[in-house]
Parts: structure tokens; sequence; C-alpha cells
């Protein structure tokens, strides 16, 4: 039980948070690393803080943290802008790299906005490429010599079901194609050896295991050979060589540096650096092996005590991500019957009430009261109260 | 006076700010803005957030914060990303619009990453798209029917000068040109009619006279009917018309919706909104005069009482900016002497003294103090201590 660090987070009297999945909770360093930014960096130092309080250097930084975290070494991980922005960097940067083929290949159930970013490319570029969209299990059999991009997330946002990122990666790689993989559903919560698997590149987001916080920067990953021959179409002065010498022309920095765009968002890098240091000396492989435990301890009690309920996730906890998903006609009411009761989780289109496992502050006795409010609302037909029933804007 | 409010500030004892052009001050409102973020909406409400603090809604809201100050209609500015990112979408925008065009007009002296941002675009493009620089003064003539896109920055961030928004928009409409304006120098510093002047794109950065904090988002103006015929490349889930139906097919939403990419940063923007509230009821005409007020203090101080100090901004206050730029050979070292008095400007290349302006937290004693500052640095030779020639990281 080494990992659970429940006391370093601020979470509410009577809530059992099973959302982490979507927006981790409040790291309890969070405000004072904040004060000291805000105050003693901003306030007191100004302008010169840029340079005396590291401010440069953060997305380097941030990255170092995030790295061993998903299997990269030092110096090949920059953080910073959103996951959107750094999946067009990464597949932009990719296409370049093959330019005879024009198949981007993905499945069907990415997460939308990896397939909106290639569609926008790919109009952008107007050079004949297609974002091929096939079913999951039918992406390894399609990887094929026209491929030049293999697109994919590491763990299906609603269904979790994992790729094998070794197998996809070698035959991709043996097929001439690279590699995309989005780890938003993996970084924190499923190891993902980017260096061992050889990925060209990965990108992933940061407020949801890793606790960044409401719009925490993302990442990107590049294999430092690849990351060396791209030339970034999203050119900004941050990611140039020579910033400060202000040339009219530019030339990239070396290696992942060049994937820095625009004038970094300190406080929020701040945040989330303060976030990660809870990291620190926490083994991912017992992050999962927790995770598993406690999804099997879910899995189980609801099985047996709400039937109604569906598991659409994998069963094999070895293809499954850190979440379960379970179908439930009346879903969307019924997580919200289920967060006026305390237990919050997620809803996502079109009946999948969603509960992210988080081994850093959930343990055996979370997971059994949440059951026990499931198996209440089930019971009861909680979902029926009309008011539960009022789409929110964001679900 | 009306406009200065300087207690408004957490400006540190003993300092003189002059570098608000390039990171304004912490407004003492930020820390209680930041702590009700933080521990009431993150904290406590966790992902539910989303929907009963507004997170989703900072971009457009924000983004009306701004409007009035660039002298923009409500609903038409967004903000987020970085400029790099946002002055990306205004010029991938801005030559969908004229497919059979191929120039970028802008002048040599623009602001690096404007130049790299586009020299990236043109190169992903590969249309035979080219970038013609010329200097500042030579703009105007040749705007011909052969140029897509002016895109300049409307107050030059070396020299401080101004170029006539009005008249070079409406000279490249009538030559079927699209104008795109960077006023990351002048938003909150130089009245700019967005609307008034018919601007297609306005693009602009809010850490330097909007005081938003190290890294604060940047902004998109669109003039409506442009913005609604724009395909977005940085197609992103947030920009979509219905992004939490999480269909596969991009759509984009409607008017400067679309310009948004990812998931917005709430942290960076909720500071950025309480910084923004400083500027309710501040007339923008206002702010101008008491700039130029200041500024021809100050230019009349140095002229008397450092000759060795070459004003190289535009001596006409209408064809100027908010700040001042002073060329001395040795002004890296004298800038280093006045910040080790508490006389903050900052220096660019190659030899540039550089003073922002802003009349919201300096006033007549302030510019009296500095140059006061700036005379004995001069008079004394200060500059010649080896300390002061160490170059930073950041200049």
């Amino acid at each position: 039980m080494g990992i659970c660090r429940k006391d370093a987070f601020d979470l509410p009297d009577g809530v059992i948070y099973l959302d982490g999945n979507s927006l981790g909770p409040l790291p309890k360093s969070v405000s004072g690393r904040l004060s000291s930014v805000v105050q003693d960096e901003w306030g007191d130092e100004l302008i010169r803080a840029w340079n005396v309080a590291g401010w440069m250097e953060l997305p380097g930084r941030v990255g170092d943290q995030i790295a061993p975290l998903i299997g990269a070494p030092p110096g090949t991980v920059s953080a910073g802008d959103t996951l959107s922005i750094k999946l067009f960097q990464a597949l932009s940067a990719a296409l370049q790299l093959r330019p005879d083929r024009k198949i981007i290949l993905t499945d069907d159930g990415n997460f939308p906005t990896d397939l909106y970013i290639a569609q926008g490319l790919i109009k952008a570029l107007g050079q004949g490429h297609a974002l091929k969209m096939l079913p999951p299990e039918a992406i390894s059999d399609a990887i094929d010599e026209m491929v030049a991009v293999v697109m994919l997330t590491h763990a299906d946002y609603r269904t979790a079901r994992l790729y094998d990122m070794a197998a996809i990666t070698q035959k991709a790689h043996r097929a001439g194609a690279l590699v995309i993989w989005d780890l938003a559903h993996s970084a924190g919560a499923v190891p993902a050896d980017v260096a061992g698997c050889h990925a060209d590149f990965a990108v992933g987001c940061t407020y949801k295991y890793l606790n960044g916080g409401p719009g925490s920067p993302a990442f990107i990953y590049a294999r430092p050979d690849i990351a060396a021959q791209t030339a970034p179409i999203l050119s900004g002065w941050m990611g140039h060589a020579a910033p400060f010498d202000m040339v009219p022309g530019y030339a990239p920095a070396g290696g992942i540096e060049r994937f820095r765009i625009g004038t970094p968002p300190v406080l929020q890098l701040s945040v989330l650096s303060a976030a990660l240091e809870l990291w620190q000396g926490v083994d991912m492989a017992a992050v999962r092996a927790r995770s598993i435990e406690l999804s099997e301890l879910m899995i189980t009690e609801i099985d047996a005590r709400c039937p109604m309920l569906d598991l659409i996730s994998p069963r094999d906890p070895a293809r499954r991500g850190s979440h379960l998903s379970f179908a439930f006609e009346h879903g969307y009411a019924a997580a919200q019957a289920l967060i006026a009761r305390g237990v919050i989780g997620d809803f996502r289109n079109p009946n999948l009430m969603r509960f992210g496992i988080t081994p850093l502050f959930l343990d055996e006795a979370d997971i059994l009261a949440a059951v026990g409010h499931i198996e209440a609302v089930m019971r009861d037909k909680l979902w029926q109260d009309p008011k539960f029933m009022i789409r929110a804007k964001v679900t």
C-alpha cells in the first residue's frame, strides 16, 4: 500500500472521487507553490524572474518530471500548450518524414480531438492524405506499406481498452510507418515504455492522473533521432535555436526543444510541477498493480450487486487501462444521482458510466463505499428523479 | 489622473517598474482570485467546476473583457493558447480566403515569432507562398493585387513606431488583401479600433500592459463575416460545434468559438480575468493621453540630462506606441546597472534600452526618479562595472 498518499490531496469531506481520470484532485502542495510563484517570483522579481526563477526552463524541467512516468529518458519530453497542439506537432512532423505515404491509420473510437486535428491538418496540407479509421481490433492487420503514421490512443477514453504499444509499434516500424501514441489516459495510470518500445512520438495531458489542475499543459515526447529530423510547422520563437538573438529567420532548437512554441504558461507549469513531485519515488509498476487490484474489486462487487450494469471495459486486466465503463440505459441520470450522494464519476455518450481508478488517493474502502452507493441508486431507481435528467453543458 | 491605480498593484518597495511592456506587475486581486479558483473550484467542486464555475466559457468571457480595449464588439474575441498559435490561426485562415494570392507582406522589424510562424506555415503548405519582408516605411506602397495578407505589428517591439491601422487596412482592402494586426504592444496601451478600421484579424498577448502574468493566454479577434468563412487548421475539439457530442467528424463552431483549440488553461485565464477587471471604466483614450504625457516628460528629461542616449522611437507621439527605446553602445550593461538601482527596464539587441510607459501604475514622480537614476548611471559610467556585462539567458 506504499503508493497511496491520500493525505497529499485536498479531497472534500464526503466525496469519493472516481473522476481522477478526467480531472485529478487538488494536491495540497499547490497553494504554497502558487503563492510562491505569484508573490515571490512574479510580484517581487517581476521580469527578472524569467532568469532568476528559471521560468524559461520550465517546459523541459516539467518534461523531465513526466519522463520517468512514461519510460522516456531525460531531455526528451517538453511540456506546454494543449494535447491538441502537441498532437498536431507530432502528426505534422511524422507526415514530413514519410512524404511518399498518404495514410494516417487510427481507430474509430479515438478521442475526438485526435481525429479532428488530423482532419484539419490533412485539409490544410492538401497533399492527398487520408485518415483511415477502423475498429480497434482491425488496426494491427491494417498496418502496411501504405501507412505513413499509426496514430492511436493507448487507453481508450470510453472503454479503457489498451493497445499493446510494443507490438503495434514494432509492426508499424517493420512496415516503414511511424507511430504516435496518445497517452492521455495512460500517463500516471498505466506504464508506457515509450523508449523501450521505440515509439516515435508520444503526447498526453496532465490534468487527469497527473493532477496538474484544470487546463494544465500537455506534453510531447519525440524519439531523439526523429526529433532532430523534423522541421516544426508551429515554428514559434521559443522553439528557435537562439530565441533572444531575435533574428528574422527561423532555425530550430536541438531535439525536443524545437517543439516549444510560444511563451510558456508559467503559472500552470508551476502548479503541474508541484503536482508531479508527488510521483517522486512512486513506481509505475506498483501503481499499475494497485489499479488492477482496485479495479478487480470494483468489477467483482458490481457484478454481484448491480446486475443491470454491463461492463464494457475488457475483463482481462492486462488489456484494460485504469478506468471502468459500464453501460446502463439511464447512465446519465444515474451518474448525477451518484454525484448527489458524493460519488463522483462521469458519463460518456451514449450510455456509459465511467469510473477512474486512481491508486494515489483511492483504497479498498473507497471502492466498497462507492459500490454501496451505486447499488442503492440502482436498487431504488434513483435515476428516475427528473432533476438528474437535466443535461449539463459539459458531460 | 483618474486612470492611475498604483494601489491596485503589488509593486515591490524601491522599484520603479518601466517594464510593464514586457511583463506587467502583479495586480493585488490575483491572489484572492487564484485561491478561490484553486480551493473552491478545483479543490471542492472538482470535475463539476467545468459547469458550476463556468470554466468552459472562460475563453469567451475573458475575450469579452479584452474586446472593449481593442475596439471589438462582444463575442468576437477569444482568449487562449499563445500569440504564436493565435497568429498561426489567423494567418492560415487568411491564406485560405485568398487562394490565388501568394504574398504575405510584413516588415523586417516584425517580432521574430510572427516571422517564424509565417515561415513554418508557408513551408508546410507547400503552395508557393512567400513572406515578403520590407522596411516598415515601404509597406504601404508595396500593397498590391499580389498580396494575400498584410501581417503587421501595430507598435514595433523595438522602436514603438506605430502603423496607421485604418489607412493600411483600407489600402489592403482596396487591393483585395486581408490584414492581420498583432496588438502585442498595443492592447492596454494604444487604442486599436479593430472593428472601426475593419481589420480582418487581430491577435495579441496579455502579459504586458494587461498584466495577466507570466505566460498568460493570448487572444484572437476575427471579423465576424470572416470568422464564419474559415475552416480552422488547428481544429481541436473545443472549437467544434458540439464538443461533447464526441462525434468522429469535425464541424466548426460558429464565429470566434471555432478558434478555440484544446482544453482552456483555467488557472491562467482566471488570473487574467482578475487582472482585466482593473480596466473596468478605464477609457483607452485617457490611457493614451497619459502615456503620451509621461513619455514626453521622459524624452524631454533624457534629452536634457543624458545626451549620450539616442532616442530611436519616433519623436511624434502620434506615431509612437507606449514605450521608448534609446540606443546606447553599452545599453546591456547600463540596463543592468539601472536594475541594480531599482529601475527596471529592459534591453533589446543590438543596443536598445527600452522603457515601457504604463499609466495604470506610473506617474510623473516615477518618471523623474527614473531619469535621475539613468542620469547617474550615465554620468558615473556605472555600466563599466564588469558584473553588469554578464549576459543573462533571457534578455
